[in-house]
């Protein structure tokens, strides 16, 4: 147990130390939740902490791969989820205070998957109040700090579950993604983050913000990692209507065979017009580096990006007022000041909607006619490194914008298309701050989009460093 | 080709004749221009017959044919598409006086692969204006005659797709499905019609009704050229933004293989409530036949279908508001009687609208999770045989209601749903009108829902009969 390093602790290497036998499930789970209590009330990415269910499950998984049960590549892997996911008999808030006490009874389908490939659950991750809001989450439970600055925010809203990671509290993470809300997290926190195509993962049981534009998935240290969890959570399920009946397909099966000949596409204009000058030299020494290793890299055309993203908000939050009307109508004072500025607020109308979504499909048409002459396209994640807590806007040369509308920038784009984009470091500032770049691929291609975040990531390593707690 | 009885004449037949060299694509094609002088003026399936263009496609297919170069099994096929499918240099009225002379540039992703298939286009069919409307098309073009009774209507909105296949005036059709626009005139007719899942075949460049409820598929005179048309015309296109990139798959392949052992559900409640009684016994003796075969029959319960469907419609209408806007402002009076007053009436509000997804989603959710204990479900098409035109309602004994109701009441539910449904002849009434059954499946499972029509459909064959015209 005393070569393991938690804050770079990856799936695939605790699972090859669980097979060996140089650790145990339960070896694992304690050290876990020794640093969860160590570094915890600085990070504050738990809401809630599953001590006794943890020991329960690393119990289980020591008994079963003692025996030779092994259930899969996640069997003993320590995890946690945003606290949107419903898990039974354990508290999910959704980072609200309407929710507190809410205890369900039945898991959601991806934490039950995750049960069942023997994954071992640590607690439940802070999140933006129901996964909306502004910047800074969050006003009940207190805002998650970044763990590379522990004055800057972490993102969000899966801003729990990304710190988790970075700060070395889990081996993996579950996170829910609206507008980026996975892939933010993942670029601020310096870690890897998944957003599969929409109808890949089922998000039943997991507390909505938008059914149309809603996406659940996986953060972890590694993009190995990222396919090990999607292949444990990927998969048709009829209790979410929007979830597609398609076979099952490894991931990882590929991911290791370089990308020799592969087209990478530069969307210049709205991706690149608008950065942080060291992010803009970390994406242009990433995109050279892709060269390197064999890609072909062209410059694309996207036109209609603000458009899309435009009908993408109008659209959620036409359905957040309409998942939360019964608490707005009885309860807006329990919602903090973030939510009750936003739900107050009236809908677009109906025709405002429905324009909305014509741009949102014409962006799909333009990037999936894109993607039919190259295989994926590569963007910044986030325009900015990671923002002090309570920073209102952000500034490029003698450009003010504020702090959300940067952040969502680049992410966006990909929930109004339903195309599956990871998240994974690129490099760090001078002042230590980490840089996301975001791969973006075809429908149902996250095996491409992972094997070049995948070659990427062998070649440069940025995940040997680790923030200091 | 004097045994050819274009009134029976299916693909396969058409085909195995093609290739034998008994009948070339000319004679064929000839003999349907023959048939359409004929029968047309008192059919009016036709807005546009493309005389020229079938002689030009038909010259080619005898060419290549005679030189060996077999395109695939609609190679010389004639067919005819629905006005709302763009054809390049050949008007494409979608039933309205606004486009009445809208020639487009490019042929609809549905036109050019049947085009690629070797396939001889007819001509254009009338419709519902703009898909739209309640009972009786066509207020510019006239009505559509229903082939069995002259004085009825095929339904609509594909009625000209469906009294074409009936009146033997084309070999294949295609339709488009918003609320049952294919499986109602495949019902009133006596032909065979297929609502693939939603996301399988392309609706780029068909002109919409409703960008989340349209469906694209064919109309038949068997269930295996249902199959060969689906396998034509399906498959991922970047240019629809709800296309699903999936792996092709022959759903013909299995087709003759029985149903032994097959599971079918009969939703009873909503779907049965409400019948003609010979309907009802049209349906009784085709579940027997079910039985017969070797399925095993349960029943099923579908909650919340009505409420699916009204979500539908008020969305289908907000969407149509949308599509038609510049013309409502501009040119009003254009539209006939049914559109003006539709289109005049508002959009319901944001949250109505959302409230009626949420409808659908949980209606979808129903259907799914009993469609994993089950293959298909089985309903009648339509509760009713054909209406007379200008009728306004049906009875059922005490209970009267707008025939538009009826007609949508049983096929509108697998719209909400985005499930595969295809429609059957099982049966005609004292009167010699046909009853048409209803075959819903798992998502992207056309294959057993055809698998299930196709072993009915040559257990009883009832399309040896045909209308006198």
């Amino acid at each position: 147990m005393k070569d393991i390093n938690l804050a770079k602790l990856s799936i695939a290497h605790a699972a090859a130390a669980l097979r060996a036998g140089e650790l145990s499930p339960l070896e694992l789970t304690e050290a876990y939740l020794d640093r969860i209590e160590a570094l915890n009330p600085r990070v504050n990415a738990y809401i809630t902490v599953t001590a006794e269910r943890a020991r329960d499950d690393a119990r289980r998984a020591t008994e079963e791969l003692a025996a030779g049960r092994l259930r899969g590549p996640l069997h003993g892997i320590p995890i946690a989820h945003k606290d949107l996911y419903e898990t039974a008999g354990i508290r999910t808030t959704g980072g609200s205070k309407i929710h507190a006490d809410h205890i369900p009874t039945a898991d959601s389908t991806v934490a039950r998957k995750l049960r069942e490939a023997g994954t071992i659950l640590l607690g439940k991750l802070n999140t933006h109040e129901y996964a909306y809001g502004v910047t800074t989450n969050n006003p009940h439970y207190g805002p998650t700090r970044n763990p590379w600055d522990l004055a800057r925010i972490p993102a969000g809203s899966s801003g729990g579950s990304g710190a988790a990671i970075a700060a070395g509290l889990a081996t993996a993470t579950t996170g829910s993604d609206t507008g980026g809300s996975i892939r933010m997290p993942a670029s601020l926190c310096g870690v890897v983050g998944l957003k599969p195509t929409y109808g890949r993962v089922s998000k039943a049981g997991v507390l909505p913000l938008s059914w149309r534009f809603d996406h659940t998935g996986p953060l972890t240290r590694t993009v190995l990692d990222a396919g090990l969890m999607f292949n444990a959570i990927a998969g048709y399920d009829p209790a979410d209507a929007t979830s597609l009946r398609l076979p099952f397909e490894d991931v990882t099966k590929g991911i290791g065979e370089g990308i020799r000949g592969l087209r990478v596409g530069v969307p210049r204009g709205y991706f690149f017009d608008q950065l942080e000058d060291e992010v803009a030299t970390a994406l242009a020494a990433a995109i050279t580096e892709l060269q390197r290793l064999g890609a072909q890299v062209c410059e694309v055309d996207i036109p209609g990006v603000l458009e899309g993203v435009w009908g993408l908000f109008g659209f959620v939050h036409a359905e957040a007022l309409q998942i939360h009307a019964h608490a707005i109508e009885h309860r807006l004072q329990d919602f903090g000041e973030d939510l009750r500025a936003i739900l107050g607020s009236p809908a677009p109308e109906a025709a405002t909607l429905m324009l909305g979504l014509r741009y949102c499909d014409a962006l799909a048409v333009g990037m999936r006619t894109a993607l039919e002459s190259i295989d994926v396209l590569i963007t910044p994640t986030t325009p900015v490194t990671a923002p002090r807590i309570g920073q209102e806007t952000v500034a490029y040369g003698d450009t003010e914008e504020p702090v959300l509308h940067a952040m969502i920038r680049c992410t966006a784009p990909f929930n109004a298309t339903h195309l599956p984009a990871l998240s994974l470091p690129c490099g760090f500032t001078r002042g230590g701050l980490p840089v996301g770049m975001q791969i973006a691929g075809r429908p149902f291609d996250e095996a491409t989009v992972l094997r070049v975040g995948h070659a990427y990531e062998q070649a440069m390593d940025w995940r040997q460093r680790v923030p200091v707690l």
